[in-house]
């Protein structure tokens, strides 16, 4: 045995089985650049999330199109009139961009810098975008929407509906940048 | 080199050599048990979010404790009466209970069986939960909110201030199992 490993084809196939184990043994997910700002050494928990389907447009409609297997999902949903849409940013999954804490909301240097969890900006930890929309139709696989702010082919990851007890308040305060004078965040 | 492979010890490491390629290869996220129901048969894109805090009950108050490292994005969410809170169904991240695409809303079986696009059902393919809270106040790390319905260690995703112009209708239509007889679902 012992001088087996001197074979230097035996070595090599030795060399070859430990690195291969070590990349075996590396969680996929950790595997990111480091990066100066945080929070892109993430060393803790994750969740995987799977795109359920995809916004799209069709002429001047506005559609979002259930991957089939997701279909017996939409049950009910053509009695409801809003639904909240839960999507991805996918246009900014990078590191870099999920590593923006603060930003100059709507991209105007005279509002305040302001925490990504503080307004709605499109870079932050975890690229989850949630628009309201009302529903025009729902027929087969495909919601037709009024209006969404995500491009076609983005990812979508959930469907809420709308329920006005517990999604919205009669009084709420917002910031003098995000005020009525101006479009909402 | 041929006769190389006939020594037992030598064989033994080009098997375990191959597993292990093989088991390098497997991304992690595919490596579900598989499941007759949809959707646990994932082979598309896939995206990762990672917690950027928890949930946390200190005495009779409900805290939302933010890792410190996100810290910075809470910037002017004092200015802001309401924050949408999105956060994951821990206790149901199994691929069993994603797979489940139809439930009765609320346990209650003389609810008619809807899809959970179409309900706030906790079973989803993306255990993704939104809750609008009431910020009651933010001091460093810790914000405290009026109520959630989210357990203790609960993990957090995202925050998103409420802007009532984009989050919320005048009129919105609901089934009658959700309607006002009742609680929103």
């Amino acid at each position: 045995m012992k001088h087996l490993f001197r074979h230097p084809t035996v070595l090599a196939l030795v060399m070859v089985l430990v690195t291969s184990l070590l990349l075996a043994a590396e969680p996929t997910h950790n595997a990111q650049p480091t990066h100066s700002a945080a929070p892109t050494e993430q060393t803790g928990k994750s969740f995987t999330v799977y795109p359920i389907g995809k916004v799209d447009r069709v002429g001047d409609r506005t559609v979002i199109v259930i991957d089939g297997k997701y279909q017996d999902g939409l049950l009910g949903l053509d009695q409801w009139s809003h639904v909240q849409v839960i999507w991805w940013f996918d246009r900014n999954d990078t590191p870099q961009r999920r590593a923006i804490l603060q930003v100059h909301p709507r991209g105007d240097k005279s509002n305040p810098l302001t925490g990504v969890f503080a307004c709605r900006a499109p870079v932050r930890p975890n690229l989850i975008a949630l628009t309201l929309c009302k529903i025009v139709s729902v027929k087969d696989n495909i919601i037709e929407v009024e209006n969404i702010d995500a491009l076609p082919g983005t990812p979508v990851l959930d469907l809420k509906p709308y329920a006005p007890g517990q999604d919205s308040v009669q009084k709420a305060k917002v910031p003098a940048w995000a005020g009525p004078s101006k479009q909402s965040p």
